[in-house]
């Protein structure tokens, strides 16, 4: 298989034409202008020859083996045409052709044809309706574009195909060169795996995608290979809202597009959200060294031009660099008097070049500093091309170099020369900043221990002594058909596996709950309706808290079951329960999210956990470490650690919680999400008040 | 003074120079090269004649009036310079000189001087420490600009000189033109609003500052023209953190660049925060019409771009408009089979131009459409400037139009020609979406009701009742020299202004406090220390909450004791009050800003209320429809109007407390803040928990 994709040493074009307007002709014609090394068969039932060689009219007919075919019939004459191929037994086929997927139901069966005629045989299909391939190396241009870089070893891999015109225009512009450009189409057979496996000695990879296939095979691919080469991926569709996603608290907070950043972000995939971005950040990583650090510096001729940089950088997580004593002297003595020798450095609106480069030399040397923004207003003086040089001349220091050179016509020489030199060189600083932070981002994480690292999901330490007793619970909520474990059932599985819980008791009838309360619990004391059918109890008002004496208390209970007959829970039980005072509301969540596994969730609980949207989500398993710094990236993280003279809550402790959570996902396959909201902490005490734990709907048997 | 700036018939250079290397020779070059209408007056020691013109030594000796003078002598020599400008009349004096404020002390008491040179004369003085001022209308370049635009009703108000020479280029090559150019230097006198008085009949308005010097009047012109013409800001310094903004949570929260932006766009101000985004968002509001609202259609010959776009545009607050059945009818027939007849509409990859035509036609004339987005990559087959052309010819519609053309080289003429035709046009759709979001949010302004105009403060209804008795409350803690009012006084005036407070006693002794809570207020309750010295209660500790019994309220009694004693709060006195259960907890306060003067503000509180920043800024004064838009602003608001069968709070309560916080801030000039956090709401019961009342420290005597 890799043989054949890298291999390629025959080409049949199958719907080659002589008419200069149709695809087919385009497609032998980028074979041919773009020297293609092995042999070209143009497949063709009306041309004798096309550009000068010779056609055949089936696969069959060619008398040598091939190794690739690229298939440009309409569509509904795909399907015989892929089948020849795979009795001549191509190793790849490419169909350009559209009709598929993309064009409802019928063109879905088709495309469901094209899989059952490859299925079982040695053939590879990419597409189908898409753009092709073009291997840089091999002087291959098995595509419609009409464009061919040269060679580097960075790849792009595009589920568009229109995108990828506009990238290859963009990267032959800025002189960047390329190794693949895949074009992936409807992804019928080959997907964005198949070739990140296989381009992963090249030195940079970019992808555009609308679906992950397999999201745990993808962060597999990030485990093994992003620490050694950057990969940067724009994930389109960030705005859809995932229709299953709404089943729970976790579920709502966990899915959709934020999930899939979480999870690509945790596996080191640098995510982009613009076109842009994917085009920027690609430049700065194909031309810059990393950064070893966050400390940035600044040297421009405007003022005013670099405190608007300033607070960019700030807000994008960079830092200013602190110049020293010694490089502050230096600068002191390179620069006019009125020139700024802090960071920003403002050589100030008269700077030949001369000064720019003293400024740049003394600060590129100062040890805070790990990369430099240059910014270039042309002012009368302005010395735009010379300055540019000497910017490209920098590159010796190896750090991350980038510029900004603001205006129209007058700083137009300047940027080309400046990507002549491979210094990423913007009209605006905000752009150069943005991909100045990925590349800190990135460096940041390959720095990073490798805490995250997948263990294969063993049963936790509880599961031999539990489960017995928990598949149980399981076995009887199934029999009742119930879609998540009842309150009872739940209490116990927290109790087996050390998450605590208030006190709580379910009574059936009032004078039960006067008792509880007077015997144990005490006022005040919440009452609630629990039933495995409902799902938000406070939805209804099923929940009363604050009741502070017996009065209230029955008057609570009449109103629970009132409540009851008139929502029909005929499931339904009251549960007396002590009230916990105080401790800040958290969210803690497990759910199995069927394309990256097992999500972990933490953040800001009780009525905000939603609205402020304050959680931090991780693909599972993760150690303690992991669990740590997942608590520590919320906005609550500072409260949890005491602000104000306030104890801090023991961290440990929520780890604690998460890690029982993390274990019960990994015992039980039956269970397909956890919720607990609010998780209430205080320095004394940590108290699940509200666990909810919902059943995997395509899970027939306990495990 | 009017007729001085727009009326000039003379110009004296001070510092001309018959050096081309000199900045008093490019001054005077630049108002020859560019035509100036009046007469020229260099006035220098050295040179006879400068570029054929006659030179004086002195502006004395010139035998006329000087309507202009513009000094670019070195800083130490300006003062006597200015004095016989001084002397002469000159109305205009324009100071191009650096080593003022910029540049140390020195620098500043040299800038005072000037200031103090010009009191009570009728001579006004711009800079120092500018590139000088544009006039294209009178054909005056008194600036050392090396450009020149065309004239356009648009003018740029600059604190920075250096962005003025990029932003002369940019416009220079988009072809757009200008009135004003100003660079306002050091605003030694002329600032900012001097100029937005004076250019209110330009068409358009754009303004880069640093410091904005007269915030109230620069709202109040905002409030005056804003309607009429679109006026875009950038404020630089927002990652500075204002050192006296701590001194309360609401001042913390209320002040700094948040605050800026909050009251700027309430004043109808187009805040952008990046260089890319001022001259973007120009371009497009000196182009494009008003969209009519915030409905975008997207044409497209790429799905991908199409749908990365879509991402954007519901980020920004944009939405997709509707296809109505009849226009997707309409789309069926012209587009073929494969493309997307839904906005966004895919016209497909082998559009050629007049695919594009039909489509946008279509789209353009479907109501639900404010504004279209064209997106082109560069394919096989697309016809690139045919397209532009085209795109350009929709702009009889009279919906704005915004395009992106993806690529690099390819695609650069389709962009030149779309600029000709006064397209914005990018490389990328998010550029294009950003400036349509700009655009959307400023119609939107001008669409809303003007609930929010400022009325004279009044003293409230309340203040003739009881302003004697507050102010004898002020004496008091005036007399013991406090910052803040003390609890006991904080309450009083709570109750007089109808601030609902929690039952609360302070108490001598323990077995007062024990007898106020068996008698009155109930457990539990909430024991907390008072002190005007004591800011943050809880950074001590000084507040214990959910005691639940006698002997729990006799030990926090003797704790807090302690405490007092530990940390010398000799002015402390012990607090019991009711504990108030449940509720959501929430900020409302109101401070006096030296710049905006009393700013209002709503948001989450708690221990939420400053990590999440889901607060609301606002300048008072507003009546009750603006304080409700700003409740429903935050983040919270969803769940004050009842999720899930909640009940819900009765916002026009929370309206009741935001106006009386106002009041007291109009009715007392020695209120420098007013904090409510927590103020508990729920829907039987709005309780403010906590409130301080910080004095103004610079208030001598009460009103």
């Amino acid at each position: 298989m890799v043989r054949a994709l890298f291999d390629l040493r025959s080409v049949a074009v199958i719907g080659a034409s002589g008419n200069p307007h149709k695809l087919g002709y385009t497609i032998v014609q980028n074979l041919v202008q773009y020297h293609f090394r092995g042999a070209i068969y143009p497949i063709s039932l009306h041309a004798q020859t096309i550009l000068g060689i010779k056609t055949y009219t089936r696969v069959s007919e060619v008398p040598r083996d091939i190794d690739l075919a690229v298939i440009a019939v309409p569509g509904e004459a795909v399907p015989p045409v892929l089948r020849e191929c795979v009795r001549k037994a191509i190793p790849l086929v490419i169909v350009i052709s559209a009709g598929f997927k993309e064009s409802g139901e019928s063109g879905a069966s088709r495309e469901q044809e094209l899989r059952e005629i490859i299925a079982g045989s040695s053939t590879r299909l990419l597409g189908p309706n898409c753009l092709g391939l073009i291997d840089a190396a091999s002087s291959l241009n098995a595509s419609f574009a009409a464009s061919f870089p040269a060679y580097e070893p960075i790849s792009f891999i595009s589920q568009s195909g229109a995108l990828g015109t506009s990238f290859l225009d963009w990267i032959g512009t800025n002189h960047i060169g390329l190794h693949y450009f895949v074009s992936l189409g409807n992804k019928a057979d080959l997907d964005e795996n198949y070739f990140l496996e296989r381009l992963r000695d090249d030195r940079l990879i970019a992808c555009y995608l609308e679906d992950i296939k397999d999201g745990r095979r993808f962060l597999q691919l990030g485990q093994q290979y992003n620490c050694r080469r950057p990969a940067i991926v724009l994930k389109a569709g960030r705005s859809e809202v995932a229709a299953e996603a709404i089943r729970s608290h976790t579920g709502a907070l966990a899915g959709g597009y934020p999930l899939t950043k979480a999870a690509l972000q945790q596996y080191g995939y640098i995510v982009v959200e613009t076109i842009g971005d994917l085009f920027h950040t690609l430049k700065a990583f194909a031309w810059l060294p990393l950064p070893t650090f966050n400390r940035v510096a600044i040297v421009s001729n405007a003022g005013g031009a670099a405190v608007v940089a300033s607070d960019t950088l700030i807000e994008k997580g960079l830092e200013l660099a602190d110049l020293s004593p010694a490089t502050q002297d230096v600068l002191r003595q390179l620069l006019p008097r009125t020139a700024s020798i802090h960071n920003p450095v403002d050589v100030i609106g008269d700077a030949l070049s001369e000064r720019y480069l003293q400024a740049m030399e003394t600060v590129l040397q100062e040890e805070d500093v790990s990369s430099l923004l240059v910014i270039l207003t042309p002012q009368v003086m302005t010395e735009i091309e010379k300055t540019a040089a000497y910017i490209g001349a920098m590159k010796k220091h190896g750090k991350p170099i980038v510029a900004a050179f603001i205006g129209g016509t007058l700083v137009e020489k300047g940027l080309k020369l400046l990507a002549e030199k491979k210094v990423p060189a913007y009209h605006f600083p905000e752009t150069a900043i943005d991909v100045l932070a990925a590349m800190t981002w990135y460096a940041g994480y390959r720095q990073r221990t490798a805490y995250n690292l997948p263990t294969p999901p063993l049963k936790s330490p509880y599961y031999e002594q539990h489960h017995a007793a928990i598949d149980e619970l399981y076995q009887q909520a199934r029999a009742l058909n119930l879609s998540s474990l009842p309150q009872t059932s739940v209490d116990e599985i927290a109790r087996r596996y050390h998450i605590a819980i208030p006190e709580s008791y379910v009574c059936r009838q009032v004078d039960q709950a006067v008792l509880c309360v007077r015997s144990s619990i005490g006022y005040p004391c919440v009452l609630k309706i629990v039933a495995p059918t409902l799902l938000h109890r406070s939805d209804i008002g099923a929940v009363i808290t604050s009741i502070n004496n017996e009065i209230e208390l029955r008057e609570a209970y009449y109103r629970l079951e009132a409540l009851m007959r008139e929502h029909q829970i005929v499931d339904g039980a009251i549960c007396v329960q002590k009230y916990v005072a105080g401790g800040i509301p958290l969210i803690v969540g497990a759910t199995r999210d069927d394309n990256f596994g097992t999500i972990l969730l933490f953040g800001s609980g009780g009525i905000y956990a939603e609205l402020l949207g304050d959680v931090v989500r991780r693909v599972a398993p993760l150690e303690r470490g992991a669990m740590l710094d997942m608590i520590l990236e919320t906005h609550i993280a500072p409260i949890l650690k005491g602000v104000r003279g306030q104890q801090p809550i023991d961290l440990q402790r929520i780890i604690d919680i998460l890690t029982a959570i993390q274990y019960l996902m990994q015992d039980y396959d039956f269970i397909q999400s956890i919720d607990i909201n609010p998780l209430l902490a205080s320095p004394q005490n940590i108290c699940a008040v509200d666990i909810k734990i919902a059943l995997h709907p395509q899970c027939e048997t306990p495990l």
